[in-house]
């Protein structure tokens, strides 16, 4: 039997550092992870979408998970992440992390056929995976990336399945993350999507978040987890509306090249995006440098 | 000067009363107002989305205001739902909502020329209808009728003009409702438009919920706010989540029809639609009294 | 019984014009339909999207559609569009229109209530509006401003009755179109939503267009149905391809204030659009002046 | 330099036979090609979206090329699909299929950072792939599986670019394919990218279609483009109309499954389709006959 698993608090989809050359950069992935095993974050998310998981090869993802599972200490959570279109390459990919050290994988909606993503189709899916996984499963679901929007009613089903554990919700609706917890009685770990809507879905039974901003203000998003455990609300909101321009500036607005950048600004590693994204131009960095000062995460960096 | 409304607490969008031949029911328009005076709601939008505000005429729109401008008791806000395609429409509307009684006016984005409402036009839009009103106004985003999806930075434009003092949000986009709170320096007024989303709302700045969900459980709504406003989070959070099925119900799954049939349900007159809205058909109605039961709407009722 | 109305050839969906009031401006639009009856035109769509019939009162429109029942000769079709959100509303105004000498009426779907918008509420409401009606009805797809999409199962259905001939299709979905031609059994009078498809969707049996094109270029319009008609396949693709920038200056790029201010370019009356349509600015005219030149639309008007 | 490829025709994307084990199945691969090669089809797309592309491994991508590129003769095209997420991974399968004997790469747009996806993006991306490649490149756009729409603007940009030499377009947007081969100088050869509007393609400029009921029904394809090249426009509009509902059947309303399922009953292979797609159940099937026997497609099989 799967030990249970805790999702509680805050956890990075922390980004894929490349050198000048365009290969993983394992040194910089390493000391990334390290220095933010010392912020209060939970643990990290290798290879979601932040990650540019879907611009690596096979090869690179074993070796950048081997590197994750020699530098994440027991004291923090090792989540995989190991979707992709194929269900068979799926499970292969899981049972893979979960070799090389992952604690849980995290499961992106196949995104391709999305007209035959039907409710019945996911069940399976996410069963089979389930079923043969040593680890236990999440559930992620972003439309922004994948036009796949896994419902109410099929997340209530698979969270009765015992090795699924909880759902990254990244589309922003509350509704559906307090309906699928209180429809799995309370049990359902639903991890908010982004770091924009952190407190709201904390009301609403979320224990935590998978976030990006994560990976660039680790204190100011625990402290909102902290703030709602001991019900200092105002303090926690006014935390999280002061986060949203940072929250969006490495999310929609810059995407992964924004992180990045923004990574690079606080002293760690960000490096260069893979094509065919973009990296920022000069505007953007001293817009984004501007907004990150805004919100307060460049005090005490320089 | 125009004194400052508030729009704290719960407020039903009412649905309008037609008689079996079709033609509005004044007698039960006044009845459930004075029902409705005797719970803890704050007031009423009269001629909203719920209203069934398109499909009446001109003349039953203000006949309709009257019977709610000697109805509604100056304890309690009286809303009107004066917005339509046209701006000059509007502003007439506007003028003669406030006449027959109406404290603020809630004016949806227009809904026709989707394409052509970009920041510009729908900045000129509102302040032409604010400059002209004699009653505050109400902004109203409501995607799944319109369209069209009024944005952050065009909200926060206008909730600088003096006689814009609020938005009702029905989009659930809770980052959208937290962003616009705190760039206007917590002064702009956000309502929840649905009581699905009233808590996540109120957690970041929201002041209450213009929520269809009010007029059949004005009680439970308005005890989210109050256990908001006391710290009592995981009751709130309790009955909040309680409630989804039932607002699914009275909204996106049944419609206006489903909300007049829960006024009946509970000894209130919700009475026929007008076409083409249908009825509810025998097995829905059976579904509706099932999810309010559950709910705990109908207790005390029967 | 009704006798069949030929919906054959080009028609605009006639601009409404208005003075430097506001005022609707009878003359011009009486001059306007007197020019469009010398050139290849075969009728106009009185109030349909591009009459801005959703700013005008509804004592407006009657006028309007008085004005044009005198205008128009009985060479060419009145077509009256009085489709609007309420079923019971589009049947007094289709009466009216027929009285004031409308051949045919066209009825946009309902666009409030998107989502109650089902194959059964719309066959229902089809079904009352033609049942009702002393003149034919056309049904009007346009989903780019109404978020309605008719299906082909929905219209196939209501071809079956006697008094609905025909389907005007703005969506550019030339298969829809086909299929619904043919399961018709090739009676069904389809006609394309916009000057960009007319080539295209002739050859899957549509038998013309309404188009916001044909009240500015009415002669090159006319030859591609001609040119179709003889077999003159490649001149009339030249035809068509060299006018699908000019077609979308009138429409989807400028909107009703591109189709006015080309219709004072070629010496008509366009005149102001309503608010909250804005003008074109200066350099918007300069482009469309541009456009439109390069389309030979200016050759011979100066 | 390379030689200009012609697109001219009926390309069927083919599908991957997979055998009962879930292997790629290489000599019901090769006796599918070889019973194609004897229809009046043009050539194949190996591993578009059809082809299950994203549902196998790097290696066997390799393998299904060389197969193809034994088995497919001189005077037939063989285009494979080499586009992903990746653009040095779509430079790099660009290069393997070209030196396994494909004429010609398809290129999808990528589809999984789709709000990154911008003009520059794009021109970036396939200027790098096609600039890089021994063989001439074909732009993909399929905005149902990629939630992405390349427009004209960056189509006609590419167009100029000497080794980007078609666009297969499957979003039906027949004014979009016109609009781009009219801006190349009639230059540029476009594909439609379904049955369903062959015949409209044609009449705006493409050259010839992809599309997956190519490979059940050559014949009637074929004769669509004969017909219209010799200007028998009504009976291409017949047998055009009459394909659509045998269209929809292996593609938007069965999908992948639902091909080879059309495919078995023609008597070529079709097998199993790969997780998370599933096969179609027994009521499909029978619909799927049913459809294909009332197109004409079974005459002569049985």
């Amino acid at each position: 039997m799967v030990e249970r698993v805790l999702l509680e608090g805050c956890f990075p989809p922390i980004p894929t550092p490349f050198d000048g050359n365009g290969r993983v950069d394992h040194d910089n992935l390493a000391l990334n992870l390290e220095k933010w095993q010392k912020t209060p974050l939970n643990g990290f998310l290798v290879l979601g979408s932040n990650g540019e998981a879907v611009l690596l090869k096979r090869e690179e993802k074993l070796e950048i998970w081997k590197t994750a599972g020699q530098v994440i200490g027991s004291d923090h959570l090792f989540i995989a992440g190991t979707g992709c279109n194929s269900t068979v390459e799926t499970v292969e990919l899981t049972e893979k992390g979960a070799r090389l050290g992952a604690d849980a994988a995290m499961v992106v909606t196949p995104y391709y056929y999305k007209a035959r993503m039907d409710h019945k189709t996911l069940v399976l899916h996410y069963t089979t995976i389930a079923d043969g996984s040593p680890i236990p499963i999440i559930l992620y679901n972003v439309p922004a990336f994948t036009g796949v929007d896994l419902g109410a009613e099929t997340i209530i089903e698979l969270a009765q399945h015992p090795n699924i554990i909880g759902l990254k919700e990244s589309s922003g609706n509350v509704v559906k993350m307090g309906q699928v917890f209180y429809k799995s009685g309370h049990v359902f770990q639903v991890l908010a999507g982004s770091g924009s809507f952190l407190l709201p879905a904390l009301t609403v039974g979320a224990v935590g978040g998978v976030m990006a901003l994560a990976a660039v203000a680790p204190h100011p998003l625990a402290e909102i987890v902290e703030c709602f455990q001991n019900g200092a609300m105002k303090r926690a909101r006014d935390i999280q509306l002061g986060l949203i321009s940072a929250n969006a500036a490495v999310t929609s607005r810059f995407g992964i090249a924004g992180l990045k950048a923004a990574l690079d600004l606080i002293g760690m590693y960000g490096g260069p995006v893979r094509p065919p994204l973009l990296p920022l131009g000069k505007e953007q960095k001293a817009t984004l440098e501007k907004i990150m000062r805004e919100a307060g995460i460049l005090e005490g960096v320089e």
